[in-house]
């Protein structure tokens, strides 16, 4: 039976990949995408969530927008990385399905409380302020959530927004904290698992050759994306971090972590934002997430363009002929 | 015009106070009560909130539960000073008029949006977790309430949960950091007027001497209330702090204060929930918070006194008459 | 028998006055001054210690250098209060008597050594480094200082550097947190007893009387010393701080306070050098200081009074003439 | 012409080899070795450092012992890794050779003041607590200092006593931030890279069968001290750490690594100890040290046993000559 799933984002080419990945895989069912203000505001991200949809012809799935700054801290954003839309790399039509009128944090609450307990699995791509607002304003679905598959944080890779902070666990150190105390089962992909997953150009080239627009699109926000960690890191390609919570989901074979305790630093100027990951074991304390460390990135690749060239033969044979359906 | 106030409460005997005082008050339409954990769990601070509505016969006015723990930290309550259900010293009866099914939190964000821009203080009476959650959720609201009137901090009285820090804003730091950062003018009511709101033997008794069933619950209700800090303090009567904040909105002149920064502390160990006051403006950060420092406290309890006066007279002509109508 | 003491100070007119009482009292047995940084620069601290010394004609006490900054953060000085020279106000001659070789660290260590256990007081009137440093490099002197008897901190005054700091303890925290955790005896003299000494214009003229150069002098110190604080409190003459560490040495019975804990405050950028007293005995830390709220000022000022006419008398009758000698 | 040095040290087994490694290196003169408390206390430092010095007949370095506890937190020291000498795994006699009368700190001050400025190198090879308090009291010694090449600290490896910091910061975090806003160029062997030089069989083997005493004394430290390692990490053989330091003098060439930016965390309890490296210049502050990365392990372990030997043969002729002399 498909998992359930939602997915909360603020999309973001990775993030972008990321749905792709969920829409084509069987393995998932997916409930709703919720969006967060992160790599820019949520104006953007309910919009760029819609784009990605009605690209993949599956204008039906619900889309929320949710909470437009962090809990505690200002909005720090990362048009640097992903362009001023968050989509650079691709010219897309203004989506015509509608945002929904509910809160993305009612729709993470409601459908917790209505699914069976258990049955629902959340997919953080961002920084984590819907999660942890629905967990303070509804501390009862804590017990409901199967688990949280998360981007974010990191450990031996060190951060990439300050010295020791992940971009998303930095833009709200709060949520984050909120979350890890949770007690939900929480797996989590950092910077040393998504910066093994690289975009090399053969890579790009086998999903460039995807069947009609898909493949230009999807190639061009590689092509985009990856310019600002090949000139950081000196590497060939980029890291592509969020996909690798939904392949995590189909392929969990895959990759490979440790059960360890993680806390998230909320006090420290220096330090702000950081995952402290006691990989070792030195600090008593108990586990409370799956921290990958590492993932075959060809079956990785592999998996990815398998799945987009699905989707790509079948929006090319019906382009987005679900929108405005 | 009467202003139109959402009370956010976790009562408490004081809190009761406060309640009483605004429903006995044309100068105040209150809109409904929000509850939230602080004194006690939520499970009573929801409960003694329809107590004490019943006790004035105002069942109408409707109740919501809020959140059930701060946003960030493990619940501290406060037994110790208010007894096992928040409102020992009388016995009430358990309510009969329903709690509301919306949450609190977004009770609060429809209103402020449904009623005119400005038209709607709100006046927390405990820890700030609804008031942080709805900005956190809705930041949209935070234009259009008119004002935040509550109860919390401390400056020259220093804490009364630690040596810093006072119980609301100790609570729950987080939450309250963003109240103070939201950009709405805020009136606070410290430790430092409140502790000069003393429940002397003379002010006590002409309570107890109110009509019928009024007068005993509620002078039950400050015999076991103040015992706690006559001990800590050595006085005679202990403060009483949370009907300051509706006395301030029908008798402003009876205040004095100043307006100046209020930064919250929510980092460290020693110092966390306190609220860092720069009365003497050596900080240079500009003013956000109208800081209360001194109250004629005799034109506080005539106040008190002749409106709780009114109420029990009505209550016991009429008593309990709206209860389940 | 009198009490051995060494004056650890960055003069400051208000230190200067300390210096005198001390001089000018048989009750204590001034063994040295250490200097450090603080009010203005080291190289001003020492001279002026010297400049104080010889008005008082007493060049014969040897005068010491100590750390030119704090332990870990960058020196703040205060020449908004002080003047450039740290003794504006009145003209004294640059000094003749040398300055020691040896450091005021080392001065400290190899007395507390040399001198029976239990002897000795150390009057630190300025930040902590010399006293933090010596606890550092030789931490067996810890049993052996009689006690500490420090200006600094405050509470139910705030700070006045900060919002929460009062400025000894701001300029360095890390030393003054090494002092509170010494297990030394600590009596402290906080804002809240200081800014009870207020000079006044009837004080400052019955020092303006005394003889000779001693009364111009002095007087013209309170003169320029006090317009600070009388314009940023809005009181009649300024606070007198450190003069009150020398006279709870020759009069305790004038001061009242309460054992209790202190800690110091050395994490947030908010509250950092902030003396978190607990009062109200909430903590349960054990008391490690004798915290000193209340003072009979007028007593206070007849001892200071009499006790430089008698100086005044002595130095008039022979100026100068230990100078060079 | 050899660079002048002196070894701050708390010897630990690896200190131990970085003492021997210095002694048998006509590249660096050895000025003295400075004691700190650290992996045992202070009392078993000093005595080590001596034990140490006579093994290998080279009783004329004079011994300092220094400050017995950090600046501002209380000791910890590390038995579970050296054993309750420091030095386990071989037997040594109780050493005859003085300590010497003058404090640690005034050494190095006194031979920085003395010694051409830019002349002399300080190798710290535990907490920091000495270099720190002489930056306190002699602030001129910081533009006097050639360099500072320590061990300390980690990035990618993470901590060792705490998730997030390495022990030699984490003992003495104050003292840490001292030396490295001090501007004086810093060199520092993180874990990063001492965790790249293991002792395996074969190395451990090659130093054993070094003549005389010297070889089983030897050996059997690295016996005892890859113990512990090799049971957390897995690994075949343990980190050798400190001399590292010593090695890098005589071969930087050997060494790789990056100018960047460190700050020490001194506030948070998460990351207490953290050295918070700006690797990939995210942060925008200035490069403060040279972070070493990487090592020729094999060229490193050819050196150490090839000067090892120099002086086992030197010692195994005239065993223990100097001692007493």
């Amino acid at each position: 039976m498909a998992e359930k799933i939602i997915i909360d984002t603020d999309p973001g080419q990775d993030d972008a990949f990321a749905i792709l990945l969920a829409l084509a895989s069987p393995e998932v069912e997916l409930l709703g995408i919720t969006t967060v203000a992160g790599n820019v505001p949520l104006s953007l991200t309910h919009r760029n969530a819609r784009q990605v949809l009605e690209l993949a012809g599956r204008s039906e799935v619900p889309v929320f927008a949710g909470c437009a700054k962090p809990m505690a801290v200002p909005l720090v954003t990362a048009e640097h990385v992903h362009g001023a839309t968050g989509l650079d790399g691709a010219e897309l039509p203004e989506p015509v399905m509608p945002l929904q009128d509910r809160h993305a944090v009612d729709f993470i609450i409601d459908t917790l409380m209505k699914e069976p307990g258990g049955a629902v699995t959340l997919c953080p791509l961002g920084p984590l302020t819907n999660i942890g607002t629905a967990l303070t304003k509804a501390p009862e679905i804590a017990s409901r959530i199967r688990r949280i598959v998360l981007m974010g944080g990191g450990l031996f890779e060190g951060g990439n927004i300050t010295p020791a902070a992940e971009f998303n666990i930095f833009v709200d150190p709060q949520a984050a904290a909120i979350v890890f105390a949770s007690g939900v089962p929480i797996v989590m992909m950092p910077l040393d698992v998504t910066h093994k997953v690289r975009t090399t150009r053969e890579r790009v080239e086998r999903i460039r050759a995807l069947d009609g627009e898909f493949g230009a699109v999807t190639a061009g926000w590689l092509d985009y994306f990856e310019r600002f960690d090949e000139e950081k890191y000196g590497t060939e390609g980029g890291p592509l971090h969020d996909p690798n919570v939904i392949a995590y989901l189909i392929r969990p074979d895959i990759y490979d972590g440790r059960l360890c305790n993680v806390e998230i630093e909320t006090e420290s100027e220096l330090t702000k934002g950081m995952t402290v990951v006691d990989w070792w074991k030195v600090s008593g304390r108990p586990a409370n997430a799956l921290f990958i460390r590492d993932v075959d990135d060809a079956a990785f690749f592999s998996l990815l363009t398998e799945r987009l060239a699905v989707l790509a033969s079948a929006t090319s044979v019906a382009p987005r002929q679900r929108v405005g359906a």
